[in-house]
């Protein structure tokens, strides 16, 4: 990333990976040009933030990473849907609506869409095909306030958007959902990429509704409610993004 | 509270008040009737949740306690705006929108709003004051999915609503504000309330936009980013709220 | 309990029960004489601990809980042990040693002690008879510095030494041990009590090595790693304790 | 690191350093051969610890980082004493006494130690330069188990004995200290390397009593109470370390 800094702006950053369950974060490289200094928190939801202020004039990241994980999701069809009662303490905030995902608005669409499936991975499926059976992806037709109602009226829109409505339809059947920011091997074309988990069968599994079917070669940067959580770049001031490339590589 | 459960039905109350910041929980009392098995929790924002089943039939809640508080806000006109970058991390998420406070919608009607006030404390009185003066307080406008935007466009709502508002403007012009769900002495009609506090002159100030002035006497039951998040009872199933008691009375 | 105070003193009291796990506070009281302002944090083991400063003169403190608990314990015969790989993460610091308990050079006698008995609850049970049966229970024979090596040496002690000696073998044998301080219903004499919980079959159980039996109706207060994390009381300065009374009363 | 693994062996590592005040990770290499699944999960002093089974036979590790880190320390002699009372929550747990630093049995030493310096750095500075003056250092005098106490008797001992002591004093005269373990340039002869941060001043300070002064050019990999919480690798079964080379070189 690439930016023009027309004064001194404060940022914060999520752009490093976490090693977690299949994931392993063999190499990485995280380099800032011209470098300042950086403090780093964790999140709510264990996301590493990086805090920085941007200096006038060109300011530029980046960030590189050689990750293990796995060349296929691990498809659960029949896995159980968890009563309310005995989900995780922390599963339970993936259960209310936030910004992008009016779940409480969407009750009656997601039981029409789920039709007879089977509780549990079955419906999440169900939905996840759904949205790629009915939505068009197309850039340049949402914007960052787009909101997973909009998109059920509109059918149309990006990855964040089919990403929200799947979130909001999950929670409206009190499936705890969440969203997932990071890469994809082979995207076309290539960019940051957004999906989502969802909870079922006692742990997070892997949905992404813009493709046929969910793939593998996944890396994740962070976990979010939805995008008002996990945006990548979070900046306060006059700073302006020239130029963003992102490159996933086989090894 | 009195519940007429159809079927046992998962729970999580919040209503057990901390002791904190200018609040000391010196008698506290929360009897479940019949009684059932509780496990407690904290959530990210320091509630403490008590997860349960409620029993088929009659479900009773009775919580009670007495608090110690002050009977006057600590107001500080002039307390600095503080600079993103300077923020504690904590204060942070509370920066961001949220299910019922598009505060990336309502930059513009932030800047209006707060016109030549200095920045920080004196910002968010004015925010606090205009929405008092140009909004009417009215039962049965609004409903649990009514979102700021829709209360600045419709100029009506309760407490909850006025609370989104504040939020949401405080929050478009980068000062952090969290809702607080509790009691106001004093309140006409007795109910539950909700205000807000906004992080300025590096602490959390009490706003609230339903009376001309800020009044003190307040028990804080619950924090979060918005109604979504501090909701005092979310149920999974067919539990009918019968009736709701409030009562808060000086010791 | 009652002070008498030189000179201004902070203190760190942990006076207030937790709902939990098979521990619901029905009603508390928490009266502070005079009263000052405090403030509540959650510690690394979820205790709530409440930070003063104590006032020059009398500062007495009551604090008094009626608590929903089981009048047996859950005793588990046959409870496996849990490999370290398997356990939580949580779970693993209760496996190392800590200021009063050198499980790191118990492991010699740990494995005497346990004999043949089947791995995970049995050794448990084994350890906590064992000390029993060859510890003398006598006030005035340790304190406050008195760890479980000296205790292994001396077979004497009172119930923090007791514990301490159950929690350094058990860990000696890598099953997870945190020190409980509490109450339990018709101690002799009343007073404060300690006494220990192990992680096997997937979940934490009550040992006291101070009875011939680990009996029911225990109030759970604060945990952690051994009496150093547990102090229900810790203060800075010259604050000299004059009486402290303890009541516990079935309901 | 190279072990030879007798049969299958659960193992908690702490070899990723966090980016933090002072410090940014700019570029790391963490490679396991063989590769196996590993979680990752950040304990109560925010360090990354890997879980892993290492497999029978040859089993390697290689942690490599590139970091920004000072060329000099902040000295700031006259940086004041922080009242318990005004202590940041976070940092009362580090007055604490642990494993290897009693610092309940050493308040008469500590007293002796710092004489009339003035209340905060300079303290610690009159601990650390005593240590220094007073210790020999030398491997092999010491063990896994060797206290705060013992190294006080011998004078005698290691960096880890040092830091032990250091800690111990300080926590005797109310001063929060924690352990550093990682890597310090041009330490001879080069290896792993221990020292302790002091809170002061309002913030953590460094020290390092196994020379004349504290050098910069340090790399932190893991903060903790002491030893017991800092071991950068802890294994359940029969692995055998064969091998460990540690090299720092200025960038």
């Amino acid at each position: 990333m690439s930016f023009e800094v027309g004064a001194p702006t404060p940022m914060v950053l999520m752009l490093r990976p976490r090693s977690g369950y299949g994931q392993w974060v063999a190499r990485e490289e995280y380099l800032l040009s011209p470098h300042v200094p950086v403090t780093e928190y964790t999140d709510n939801h264990g996301n590493l933030c990086q805090r920085l202020v941007a200096p006038e004039g060109e300011f530029s990241v980046r960030a590189t990473a050689t990750v293990e994980t796995a060349d296929m999701i691990d498809e659960s069809p029949g896995a159980q849907f968890v009563l309310p009662a005995e989900l995780p303490d922390y599963a339970l905030q993936f259960l209310l609506p936030s910004r992008y995902c009016q779940s409480d608005l969407l009750g009656q669409t997601a039981i029409e869409i789920i039709g007879d499936a089977a509780p549990g991975y079955d419906q999440v499926e169900k939905i996840r095909s759904w949205i790629y059976d009915n939505l068009k992806y197309e850039y340049g037709t949402s914007n960052a306030s787009t909101s997973a109602v909009e998109t059920m009226q509109s059918r149309v829109g990006v990855c964040r958007d089919f990403t929200h409505l799947g979130l909001a339809l999950c929670r409206a059947i009190n499936i705890p959902a969440r969203m997932v920011v990071g890469y994809l091997h082979d995207l076309k074309p290539m960019d940051l990429h957004a999906w989502f988990e969802a909870f079922v069968g006692w742990r997070w599994h892997t949905f992404d509704s813009t493709d046929e079917k969910t793939l593998g070669n996944r890396i994740t940067i962070a976990y979010g409610r939805d995008a008002a959580d996990v945006a990548l770049t979070t900046q306060f001031g006059p700073a302006i993004l020239k130029e963003m490339q992102v490159w996933v590589n086989a090894a």
